[in-house]
């Protein structure tokens, strides 16, 4: 049977939802508030589990301190107290929905990490709102 | 791979856990202080994951908007500030523990949102007592 | 300078808002929801706090085993899993509010703590809405 | 004695420190990542308390439904889903620390609600950051 | 399809990290502060999950009664307020770490909970670092 | 009118409450599963409140890095993954019970901030036990 080991972090962005290629109404339609041109923000919780073996010498499945190291690496330098849209390679097209920053943080996690862990993410992007990916 | 969205949301209900079928002194002894016949509350929070694939145009798996919407027509309007037992067509007979009313309302989400999206619920009685449906 | 020491405890009860003075109409318009009349329920919350002086010998303001074995007396016992309109004398006549259960708890603790400590509380109703008494 | 009752609210706005009267270099020593030029942002949290008496008819200190109406308009429209430092008159030229954030939000609030309620205001910027207004 | 029903229940030990047949530089670097020799402690939170059937006739997946006896007897009272290394059988020689800490609590409920339901366990060692077993 | 801003830090420690001049049935009967010879354990939530004056030009009471810097070099140096009663100077006859460990944090606080500055401290022991001070 398998074990997770699970790390919370948080960074605080701007943000906007919106796609070029759709018109000014269907994007206040689509994505409301959200749209707003000047952007507004979050504080995102992110939680990253690695899912693998007890090593029995040690007894952790991953070293937590190496996770912290390598989330505030790829993500909290990356993202925290950025605009995601305007500051970040990867939303400069991308729209930076949570489920699309769910996946951005994935992808970059997973370069990062052996193949033999599996990693699932949970990101909140409010109290009431939250992604996983993947499920 | 798939994408999960969550909506949380809360309501608060009266209610009593009874089996007319008990005698008197089964009810009491499996029910226990939630079988007091004036009825008890509780802050039920409720967490509605969807999982499916993110929309490359929009970049959401789901309108949270619209899942808002749909829980509160569901959910809210019907639980809410309601006694389970005596406000409800949905606990006339059936017992309202909280797998019960988490079954209840998978079944209502259900007939609401697309068979292509898994729904999952977590429902939080009280702080230390949850359950999940379906698992 | 004085300490504060805080105990928190839950209990999970009904009740309804309503004053028989008032006219039916007046009622709806002043309580709303929670005036309808078969109940609903809320996981109420309360923190107690006891400010003093911290005693040399025991490092302790107010031993909180104690404090706790007094707020089950008090508290626990007479509203968890309780109607309180209905189940208990306290309610009876005065309108379960949450201002009016902190001033009743406060007067029930008062009685049985030195008037040496100044007591303080919080009751949670829900997750948005709490109140302090003495305050 | 006095009672408090407190609501709490949410808003998410993007944000940037900065003082156009300091040098670039003193920005960004004294703001930090918080003076990064294209905004971050955050979930700030906002709790209203209100003191006063219990009104003995309602057992009410103050109508939280009533309360909420008043933050809805003058916090959540002025505020959530904004860029502050762009999209307010507030804080066109008022750097939008915290702290500025709730004295205008107690000014805003005090200009709505009698004067025999005394208001007092804790404002979430993260988990770990918060501020009180008056104190 | 299945349910579950989560408890949860909080003990407070102390532990250290250690490996004897380490050398000291590799206890160091491998556990850093957590190996520091005369032990620190945790709030352990600990989310027990069992998944079933709800039975029809009461409702229930499980009587979360009593599991929680469960739990205490077999958790609360064997790690609560203990040196995990110092004072229990299971850790005398296996590192306690969240993970085995999590697998030893699991060993000792599957003895005690019916074959018929499978279980998960969640562990809190602080807010930030979480453990899931099995997984 | 004065404002507060309040910074949140947390560090884990092992403790065993005793008072050496108390004799053994003593200690037991007034310290209870907290005198256990060979310690337990707590993470310890601090807040650390400071009230003064908003400085015009940087919108600041106090600059929250700094004091977070503060925070690490008196508190979280000084007991984080550290035997109270063992590993520190502080209580090495001082009984390590959550109201001292807030006077011995605000005497170190106190004599690293400007007396401009009232201090405050909130500590929780667990998420049921805090204390405060000074109060």
């Amino acid at each position: 049977m398998k074990t997770a080991v699970i790390r919370k972090a948080q960074f605080n962005s701007a943000h906007r939802l919106h796609n070029a290629s759709f018109s000014e109404a269907e994007n206040q339609r689509i994505f409301g508030l959200c749209n707003l041109p000047n952007y507004h923000g979050h504080n995102y919780t992110l939680e990253v589990k690695l899912i693998g073996d007890i090593d029995p010498q040690t007894g952790f499945v991953y070293d937590l301190g190496i996770l912290k190291d390598i989330i505030d690496e790829e993500v909290i330098e990356a993202f925290d107290h950025k605009n995601l849209n305007l500051d970040t390679a990867e939303f400069a097209t991308l729209n930076p929905t949570a489920e699309n920053i769910a996946v951005v943080i994935y992808n970059k996690l997973r370069a990062r990490i052996e193949s033999a862990y599996e990693i699932k993410l949970k990101l909140y992007e409010t109290e009431r709102n939250m992604v996983e990916y993947p499920c």
